[in-house]
């Protein structure tokens, strides 16, 4: 008889996140209630936001209980419903967490159409990072026309889309990435002006050499040093849509040194979660199906197989080890 | 004959402010030109803006070069006028710096009527400092009825305006300033709800005595070791206007840890400097006079007597020696 396989969270992590502080379990395949769908889960989205749901220190949502699944996006078939929206063999996407099947009540699941774009790009580019790279650049960072973005994590699966929309609507689009290989990415296939691998050490160097005219839009989701040293060359009346700082994530705080540059150039910092405001949604993906149906937004995918590789591919997200939107997949 | 004396600028501070930085000197009254105004200056305002042009690090106004008059706003009446607008007798508002007499164009004065508001007050609430204060509490912080608005350095030129206008749109105002004298006048004269004397060394504890809701807007004009504190207390959805910076100006930058609340709590933060947009000033004075002459605003000078003492009040008030607004009394 097939189980319900899981992983719970076993313990919260120190500093870094370990594979001890996961447990697979396996359980019976749950029974859907009223209003309810069973789901057999496709495809598990991993996250950077994920690592703060794993303390227990005051944020902006909930922590993941001990002993509780892990939490995070899913793909999959609907295989039961009692809900009038969904049918068995309906493609949906939905917040199931870390098991290879769940229920959900219909009303938070989302119907979509895998024939045009694959289920799981509705885990990336249209789904929750891309909605964010929408919100974050184009109601936050609000680029005009030959202004100099930079964004941060540029070949992830949030830096990616922000960069891409940037050009598309008119301004000059820098990256910063880790490594030589995910840079030429960056420029050679995704289309950014420019791009900076940090790890080359010499980033105000670089980046004085590729923003010529300063930076007017900052899509930050790295903090730490380099959005120390990106603060520094904000231009006056930039903006800054903080989306993530990953490189905190695991550490004592980074004791930023430049924020009188907010006061001096006028900067108007915002820090947001794309779910605070579902109205932006379907603007969202709109648009970005649009563009990657006509070629203008391309995605990369880091794919791991089977649910038990999921702690060992979180742990490697977090030291920026994917290349791509990193996924599971959990039926190889 | 009487002679124009004036202050210019020495020498750069290395890092606090000295009066060896400042010269006086004594020169010919000037003669208007084409278009302009002579005015004798009958007061002179001193500003925390002033420490950043005495240096020549990139900042967002030039700085004021060595051997140059201090820039600086005055009030004075007209003397000689070769524009159409004044007539000698007018009292007037302009920037003519550390000095007893001025020409400027008069297209860059502004005639005020001392009858109702006396002359000084043109310097304070009813200046630069109340347009500020404007601007950051109504355009950036917006506070609605009921928020939680904390003013630091409440008891200043800025900060106390921008306490009573939240007072007056209905939020909750809290200040904190130095010393229990300033916090006595910023709850008893001024109307604040509360006030915490940071120097009593235990911000936090008394934060979360006088602020149970959180933080909704701050009102910034400090930076440093308060500012972080504060990061840290701030709700979601949070407002911060980034108005100065006093405490580093002369300084090391802080290490600001507190960064990561800006993501956590969706915080949106703006700097902002009170000449970027003039078309906020007649609405700002509209108000703020109407306030003034209804006695819902109140303010409180510091005031010196002669040229000659600006040095040593600016060296004082960088150190937080003032109790109000600022100023220099040119002709005691």
């Amino acid at each position: 008889m097939e189980m319900n396989e899981k992983i719970v969270l076993a313990s919260r992590p120190a500093a870094w996140v370990e594979e001890g502080n996961f447990r697979l379990e396996a359980g019976e395949i749950p029974r859907p209630g009223a209003n309810q769908v069973l789901v057999r889960n496709e495809w598990l989205s991993l996250d950077p936001y994920m690592r703060g749901r794993m303390s227990d220190v005051k944020s902006y949502a909930k922590p993941v209980e001990i002993g509780e699944v892990m939490i995070g996006g899913t793909a999959g078939e609907v295989v039961e419903s009692n809900h009038p929206q969904f049918a068995p063999g309906d493609k949906v996407v939905g917040a199931l967490g870390w098991q290879t099947w769940g229920v959900a009540d219909g009303n938070v699941l989302r119907k979509v159409d895998a024939g045009i774009i694959p289920l799981a790009a509705w885990l990336g580019p249209v789904g929750m990072p891309g909605v964010t790279a929408w919100v974050g650049l184009l109601d936050i960072c609000a680029p005009k026309p030959g202004e100099t973005v930079v964004v941060t994590a540029a070949s992830g699966a949030v830096g990616s889309v922000a960069g891409q929309l940037a050009k598309i609507h008119g301004a000059r689009a820098v990256g910063i990435a880790g490594g030589a290989e995910k840079c030429r990415y960056v420029v050679d296939e995704l289309g950014f002006d420019a791009c900076i691998d940090y790890k080359a050490g010499k980033l105000r160097e670089d980046l004085k050499a590729v923003t010529p005219q300063g930076i007017d839009c900052l899509f930050e989701n790295v903090g730490g040093e380099i959005f120390d040293t990106l603060l520094g060359c904000m231009n006056p009346f930039s903006r800054i849509a903080v989306c993530g700082l990953i490189s905190q994530y695991n550490s004592a705080p980074y004791p930023l040194q430049n924020i009188a540059a907010v006061l001096i150039n006028r900067i108007r910092m915002q820090g947001f979660i794309v779910s605070d405001d579902l109205s932006r949604w379907p603007p969202a993906l709109a648009e970005i199906s649009g563009h990657i149906a006509g070629g203008r937004i391309k995605y990369r995918e880091s794919v791991v197989d089977g649910l038990a590789a999921a702690p060992a591919a979180l742990i490697s997200l977090l030291k920026g080890g994917n290349f791509g939107k990193q996924l599971v997949r959990l039926r190889p």
